[in-house]
């Protein structure tokens, strides 16, 4: 597998860690948003091991906001999700599929609700501010749509807990998953969720006042020795075994949210407002031809780079597999592929072909652990 | 200057020519509109001078399109830019500021009338599909909005006229600049334009049969040796020098069209319905406070990878450069800046520091060349 530089300019941006991170020894970068997103400080698998019994601070500042506030700020939010946000709190994050005229996805946020009246998606890589400008203005909504200076860094671990106890005291252990509060670091507060694009515990820091997020990188880096502190990345393994689905890789906007598996977060009988739900309705009542799925892969090693056919034995296309990693847990490669009506349920056996070579698949649930 | 490596996956989607590019020493990659675009085939000072003299193919299936269609589909496309398209013409490419409800860029395509109701938006790197998605359904327009499966390839060059009438005979070099017509290639017909990110000359071959276009790729490779024909990509030198901006690099959501030279594609007194008319309406009367304008820098190396600041002599900001690159016409690094009144007229001086170094500059209108 040839290495390919990445070529930097403006146009994908830099973050307010980046000259950290690189002094940190990070190896390669994707782009999410626009902007640098670290992929690995040298081997995945290690840093995969270190992730599920240390911690690590991570550079996710591409996982960019988009701020929606004003008089109409809920509706126009509401309109963009087939989650019922009508009972939501303030200081909780929601996971919402954004959903487009056709009942297809167009992202997979967590939105924070800061106010009655003002909101942050907390977005996958894609533009939903542009969906929320033509929206809002096609509307004629009384709304303020920007990107705002936020720069996340998430702590991410088993560890993660002790060492942000260290800095911010009890009170931070006390955030309910998927809750959020402001705290204080050095006179200057910080939004703090307890959430993260990891299953192995941790927080997000929403960081606005950058040299202070600045300072806390790296004092998190000088008092963390004890819990063994590295820097890292969203992991492709562990989010592989753990189910947690990548807009871009896994889904985009040619599949809509039965597919995907997000059933929950889909509510057609709520007295709201939203885009494709008649689509959607339609789609639930036909029901679905395929369905997102975990497979197991006969081979010890792949790298994947683009979506690969999966075949059953008479050459018939029975899915596509747009994920998968050597699992250490497995001890094989495990993936997530697009599965057809009727392969897609567990155990259907099916083939993929990697170079002239052929392995067995077996289709499984999701999540793996 | 340290290398990273890019992690590929799905979601940065590689295209059909990504293998042939790799077969033929493509060594850096930038990502646009979620896909791989090649960046360098080793020197890009190189490959500079080879696209000045001979021909180059390019695989610049990134320019993605976003496809509208329908009984409402020239409203929305007009909606979308400030460009009178009133007397647009079928089978001609008009250059077209995307502009929001504040007055400000979300893109810069190329839009290509099909039809009475069929475009295509030939776009810069930003999710203008989402955009238009959101507009349709707010204004309930009866559209259909996609992205087509199209793959420019584009042959740019002076001598890609003598290769593209060896493919396509004497009726191509008649192509008006920003025409195009459907050309036969072994009995497929590709929609060929007379345009390219160069200045050089060119067309480019807008690829809805994969598999021709693919063949007809490695084609111009087979014929094409008595040019010196070779692989290659946008060039940045060469797009600098020609004043080409980038969406991204030298432009973006945060600016306006005026201050980014494009007076003459922003039809104010035209008789036509665009977002933000109001608000570019009283940008113009108010007049700009800052613009784009070119810069020389006092040196002969630069590797910009984000937006550097440019100060007087009594340290005061007057505005940030961001593009540059080292120019062998000048003998000079030239650059692409924002710079604020009154600043922002061509001799005015100021400083730029680099890594603690600090180099003259002088201001100059663009383009250079």
């Amino acid at each position: 597998m040839k290495n390919y530089s990445i070529a930097k300019s403006r146009r994908l941006r830099s973050t307010p860690y980046t000259s950290r991170i690189e002094k940190q020894g990070v190896t390669a970068y994707t782009v999410y948003n626009h902007m640098l997103l670290p992929a690995a400080f040298g081997s995945i698998e290690d840093s995969y091991h270190h992730l599920k019994k240390d911690v690590q601070v991570w550079d996710v500042a591409a996982e960019r906001q988009v701020e929606i506030s004003g008089k109409d700020s809920s509706k126009l939010v509401q309109l963009m999700t087939c989650r019922d946000l009508s009972k939501s709190k303030i200081g909780r994050c929601y996971y919402c599929p954004i959903i487009d005229d056709n009942g297809n996805l167009i992202n997979d946020p967590v939105i924070l609700k800061l106010a009655e009246d003002k909101w942050w998606i907390s977005i996958a890589d894609s533009d939903v501010i542009f969906f929320a400008k033509g929206l809002s203005a096609g509307n004629s909504l009384d709304v303020k749509i920007l990107e705002p200076r936020v720069d996340i860094m998430a702590i991410q671990g088993p560890k993660s807990f002790n060492l942000m106890e260290k800095v911010f005291g009890k009170a931070i252990k006390e955030l309910k998953f998927f809750g959020f509060d402001y705290f204080d670091y050095r006179g200057t507060k910080h939004l703090i969720a307890r959430s993260g694009w990891s299953k192995q515990g941790g927080f997000e820091v929403y960081v606005e006042n950058t040299e202070s997020g600045q300072d806390l990188y790296d004092y998190l880096f000088e008092i963390g020795k004890e819990f063994n502190v590295k820097p890292g990345c969203p992991n492709l393994i562990e989010r592989i075994e753990s189910g947690l689905l990548s807009y871009g890789n896994d889904f985009d906007n040619n599949d809509n949210p039965f597919e995907c598996g997000f059933e929950k977060y889909v509510n057609l009988d709520a007295d709201i407002s939203f885009l494709g739900k008649e689509k959607l309705k339609k789609i639930k009542k036909e029901g679905i031809k395929r369905k997102l799925m975990g497979v197991y892969i006969d081979t010890d090693k792949i790298n994947l780079t683009k979506s690969l056919n999966i075949k059953d034995d008479r050459d018939n296309f029975i899915g596509d597999l747009r994920s998968a990693c050597y699992s250490p847990h497995f001890k094989k490669v495990i993936g997530i592929a697009m599965i057809n009506e009727p392969y897609c349920k567990a155990s259907t056996s099916g083939l993929l072909e990697i170079e002239g070579n052929s392995f067995t698949v077996k289709v499984c649930d999701l999540p793996f652990i």
